[in-house]
């Protein structure tokens, strides 16, 4: 058992900051705690009676809240692209509340940092009720769900003291790509080179965290210029439109500025009027696939007289030059970019409330976990 | 065929003003369309053939970009509340640029006012050559997605020329709605007398939005209580949910205010950190279920001194008493309420839209149906 009271914020000012900088330590304990030391294979406990609830799975429901929703999104777009079984995101509150499709071949799968988010517990147990297969994402040892559910899959990302949750988000997200691998496999979807290619890339994950740590003063030097913004538009694309979501939320979250993320696509149809001098927009720009669609989101907003903030891979050049300001990450596989992502973006919300003076580690208003309805 | 230059504003200041004010008339012509004189029957063109692909679908698969997406959300509610067939809502621009999972027996239902926005007929076109069922609500007789579709339930709302639909909305909610009742008497879930009440309550929807636009004077004082400020929270709750997304976005594309929709219970889970004086909310609080919910969201946006506009039930004096200024629709079905709850919306955007000085007909930067990628 952690004690709490034994965390200390060690060489840093704030927990938050310091629960980033851990993560190349949190992804790699969650990373190594599930993948066998000599061969390649992911394991989960339980993950071989997990595997034939799989094979006869309609769908997967992920039910979750806040950040952890937007790990869920990831998960939705990891799970559908390698493993080809449906999936369907729920707010957990949304869905407890209505009176949801649950049916006994389905799995639902909750996502939660302390393992006891009431809203995200219930909406777990009615689908236990319901003769669904329960699975957790957790990270604490021994909680609510771990212990309710069917299978739990733990994140080790230690004890997370800032209400803001980075280090648990980029576990989660570790989690639910190996999840998505191992199904893929299992589903004879993804075959052993590709399974194989990404496992190895998922290996180096925490030293291009350690290497993406490092533009820290540059990234401390860009946030400055938008402690006065009132709103900030946040976009990205396929499975970084969720990274775009988690971005605005952690902005709103510690520095009280109205940050809304987007599916870059949708911006022509409403919140692109609201472009102007005044109101910035950082574009999530690491996508492979579909990059000139993002060139030409920052176009239209340059067009518009709109100030960027565009993270992009080390080595890009054409959105590079188009953004007022750029945040760099190492170049990997588009799979494996929201943990790469998430440290630049977190990094900016930490400092822009911080030199706004907030209190980044106990913001306004917020409980580190929602154990109430 | 309807020559665009024959529409004129006649006493109304705006298209979007008169559009709004046709819809007792707009959504009658679509729910008379499709519902029987004499009994209650409810029928689309090739809807005995559809009902044969329904009985076998495994789930429906729903596209569309901006509002016609918060139609969209308010259909999954709707259909998998009265007919328990799971429906997935996309962003159109995100489903087509992945590779998303479409199956013979999954039917896909398209949205769109214009019948020609580019992102939904690529989804479309791509699910065709998956082999699914096509079907299209759109608004425009002989629309490319009219055309492609195996089916086509038309709106009947008449031209609409301002950029920022309103009656459109409206009148895909109401096919929705028709549709959502049909398939759950189809597949045995909706019992009759559950049927012929919300039919019976649907044939006087058109006279509650004529009460409703009564309301139009109230809202344009309360509207000028809220031209300064920067930022906007919506929340609601169920099938209100994407109401609340709707006015939000409607806020933002014709005033330039950056408003945001949320369901209400995520509030605490990062946006509350944002609520203080200088931040109203907007709750929309007619749903029964679940009620003192939203009283409680209200309770925590008060202790925050953030100011509440409370879109209530005639008769209600909980939320009534706590909100700041309240605005007010006839009580109805909860699963009708959308309907009614957006013409308050749509009203009090314009009129801050107006008084701001802003081109309400022809926002910058916004076209009307977007046939570009």
């Amino acid at each position: 058992d952690l004690d709490m009271n034994m965390v200390t914020k060690g060489e840093y000012e704030h927990f938050m900051l310091k629960e980033i900088f851990e993560q190349p330590n949190t992804i790699a304990n969650t990373i190594f705690s599930h993948l066998s030391d000599n061969d390649d294979r992911i394991y989960f406990e339980g993950l071989e009676e997990l595997k034939k609830q799989l094979s006869k799975a309609r769908r997967i429901i992920i039910v979750a809240c806040g950040t952890s929703w937007h790990s869920g999104l990831i998960g939705e777009y990891l799970i559908e692209e390698l493993a080809r079984v449906p999936v369907e995101v729920e707010y957990a509150s949304e869905f407890r509340y209505r009176n949801p499709i649950v049916r006994e071949d389905d799995i639902v799968l909750a996502i939660s940092q302390s393992g006891e988010t009431a809203d995200t517990l219930a909406a777990l147990r009615y689908s236990k009720e319901q003769g669904a297969t329960t699975f957790a994402v957790c990270n604490v040892y021994g909680s609510s769900m771990a212990r309710e559910c069917d299978f739990t899959a733990y994140t080790y990302a230690g004890v997370e003291i800032g209400v803001a949750s980075t280090k648990a988000f980029t576990a989660q997200v570790a989690v639910l790509t190996m999840l998505a691998i191992a199904m893929g496999v299992e589903n004879n979807i993804l075959d052993d080179n590709r399974a194989v290619a990404l496992i190895t890339e998922l290996r180096h994950i925490p030293e291009l965290v350690e290497k993406t740590l490092q533009t820290d003063k540059a990234i401390e030097k860009i946030a400055k210029e938008f402690l006065d913004v009132n709103s900030f538009l946040y976009l990205g694309r396929g499975i970084n439109f969720p990274i775009a979501l988690e971005g605005a939320l952690k902005l709103k979250e510690i520095s009280y500025i109205h940050a809304e993320g987007y599916p870059a696509a949708e911006m022509k149809h409403g919140p692109i009027a609201m472009i102007d001098e005044s109101l910035p927009t950082l574009i999530v720009g690491t996508n492979e696939a579909f990059y000139e669609k993002i060139v030409s989101n920052a176009q239209e907003v340059k067009a518009r007289k709109g100030t960027i903030v565009a993270v992009v891979n080390e080595g890009d050049t054409e959105l590079a030059a188009m953004a007022d300001y750029v945040l760099t990450v190492p170049k990997v596989d588009e799979l494996l970019q929201p943990i790469l992502v998430a440290i630049p973006l977190h990094l900016f919300s930490y400092h822009i409330a911080v030199m706004k003076g907030c209190n980044v580690d106990q913001p306004r208003n917020l409980a580190k976990s929602v154990t109430v309805e």
